[in-house]
């Protein structure tokens, strides 16, 4: 077998849900919600189903997806999007990513990264044959260092990869920090690829999509995700926007991984994205909500917790109560002791790479309130 | 972008469908049935959609479907396969051909393939960084030339792509030839990487899978599709079926492509596969039938066919009506001034081998009687 896929661990998500259901814990490791998405958007998937249109959708996406995902733009940025030639839609956004990728790099090239990191950046990009340049965000105000950012950037510098919400960190990155990227992004003639499949999931700040910075129109592939918009992380539908001139190399990364998303879930997310603000609002308030009461609570037990404005995260300092362990071993301790999973956030380093932190771990808080509560008790209990 | 990706043309059944679209053609070029699939599959996808299991499914897929791909198996072939191990359940046979490429083939290995051949098995494989070495089949019996496929192997040889029952050929391949092949593999210490979307749909011949021959069962990575064996391709719910070794490196792939499959969709697929023999036969029965409807009409027309044992598609040989023109061209001319839209065979071949036979075009047969009696109608006008 390919020796490097062989030798990658089995995601820590799987990892760390199997201990969660071993031992009886509350998930707050896997990142998906535990209520189901509008039941409006549920409906619309069924009857889908049912008149008929259940054969290859066209390997760029339905065109009322690939419409929704064009007004969804204008509408939340000002962008304007072709819905004909620069919007792919893919399999969720995992494949998303690794259709941007395949479609910018050749082997050798070097691709910027900022950690900590979603754990298919790396095996992506080095399946490809591309290099990683990995930037660390810094604790405790998960903020960007300009010279390493600098430093990291160089002539075979083909993209950078951008999450911004951040996944696991929950930071947003504001307007300088997006200006410093695109600054090195066009002198350095490369790409940006944005996962931004936490878009609408921001608290009190704007998320602002790179591709709207000056110059970054061109230059931009812009990841969406119908899981994380309309908590229905199963279905697996995500969309690339992209100039027409990279969407067409996409899209034929896209025929070869994939070639096309089932129909009727396509229709349901067209059916989604054209919802009118208030949803939006509704959705990231509740999200909020739940960020508040979980870090609140992590607060009075005494966790110091870094910066989450966004996603569905927010990252915990264990230095206080984890007695010199590191955060795999605390992490594995809480699930055990406690019945609390969480995800040790040193899995979102490169492991090829120096020593990550190991006094953090992350916290899904895409849970009902009650949950929420019922695990700040049993972490209580067991400190 | 990607200088090779950028280069690739656009599928071919893209390009006719499109055509088939703007000339108000039959099209009988991309193969989808144009029935739906059994009402009661797709009642339980609808139904599955409404009990609140919306998010991530596990990474190897939905045990029910695992489990129901395992009882395939074992009633199908005699196979014994641990569904806990041994499947992987893909987004469509596509992304299962990708992620089993991926996990056994390293930068500059060599894999075997057969002319004429599906459209993404050579990108996928070169985008790897592996070499393809192609094999022809030799019209007009199709039959596979010993002594090249022989040549074919050799010290770098890391797998064969097999694809019986074939497209777009329509080749099912008998027991001797994949004698020949196993012993290839053997010899060759290599894998198999056996694409059998169409295994139900064979007429009047039994589909073998390569991996119930000896010494196989270790070496296979067999590929099925729930898009072909219930006629519902828009779905793309792909399984793998391998070693618990290999299968464990196809599903790092998958975690990095795609990563999960949507529920509804699994436990639709799941029931699906556990319907008895009678859904398969009716399903090979009638496809039996319109196969020969087409085939009988295309003889009347003073096409020569060549054989089509299995899968949705016949090639026909145009020298007769021809006059000269390649089979692109008469595609062409066809979907025009025909009104029916086909595929040029030489577009199953590698672009940069040697050239391909230019006079043969493939029909598909997966449409409805009457249909295919009126393509057949507008062929004798336009002839
Ligand atoms: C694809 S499983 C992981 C879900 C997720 O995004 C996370 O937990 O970080
Ligand atoms: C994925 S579109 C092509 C469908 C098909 O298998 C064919 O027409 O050969």
């Amino acid at each position: 077998p390919n020796q490097y896929l062989a030798g990658l661990p089995t995601t820590i998500f799987t990892i760390m849900s199997q201990l969660a259901v071993k031992h009886g814990a509350i998930n707050l490791g896997q990142g998906f919600p535990d209520t189901e998405g509008p039941q409006d958007i549920i409906q619309v998937a069924a009857e889908a189903l049912q008149d008929g249109r259940n054969q290859y959708a066209p390997l760029t996406g339905l065109p009322e997806l690939r419409e929704a995902v064009a007004s969804s733009n204008r509408r939340f940025y000002g962008l304007e999007v072709d819905p004909a030639t620069e919007v792919v839609v893919t399999s969720g956004a995992t494949e998303a990513l690794a259709a941007c990728l395949m479609a910018v790099v050749e082997p050798g090239d070097e691709v910027v990264v900022i950690e900590p990191l979603y754990d298919t950046y790396l095996p992506a990009l080095r399946l490809l044959g591309a290099v990683p340049r990995c930037v660390r965000l810094q604790p405790p105000h998960w903020s960007l260092p300009e010279a390493e950012l600098r430093a990291a950037f160089g002539p075979k510098t083909k993209a950078i990869m951008l999450n911004s919400p951040m996944n696991p960190s929950g930071k947003v990155f504001v307007r300088e920090e997006l200006e410093l990227i695109a600054d090195l992004v066009r002198e350095h003639d490369a790409y940006a690829i944005c996962d931004e499949v936490y878009e609408h999931l921001t608290f009190h700040v704007k998320h602002m999509p790179l591709m709207t910075l000056p110059g970054m129109r061109e230059r931009c592939m812009r990841i969406g995700s119908a899981g994380k918009s309309f908590s229905l992380t199963g279905w697996k539908v995500g969309y690339v926007t992209a100039p027409a001139a990279l969407a067409s190399v996409v899209a034929k990364a896209h025929q070869v991984l994939v070639f096309a998303t089932a129909p009727n879930l396509q229709r349901a997310v067209a059916y989604g994205l054209n919802k009118d603000e208030s949803y939006y609002q509704a959705l990231s308030a509740q999200m909020e909500t739940q960020r508040d009461l979980l870090r609140d609570g992590l607060h009075r037990l005494g966790f110091e917790t870094l910066p989450a404005d966004g996603s569905y995260f927010i990252v915990a300092d264990i230095s206080r109560h984890a007695d010199g362990r590191n955060d795999v071993d605390f992490a594995c301790w809480l699930v055990e002791h406690a019945g609390v999973a969480t995800i040790p956030v040193s899995a979102f380093y490169d492991p090829e790479g120096d020593a990550p932190p190991q006094n953090l771990i992350r916290f899904a808080f895409c849970k009902k309130p009650e949950i929420l509560s019922e695990a700040l008790k049993r972490l209580q209990k067991a400190l």
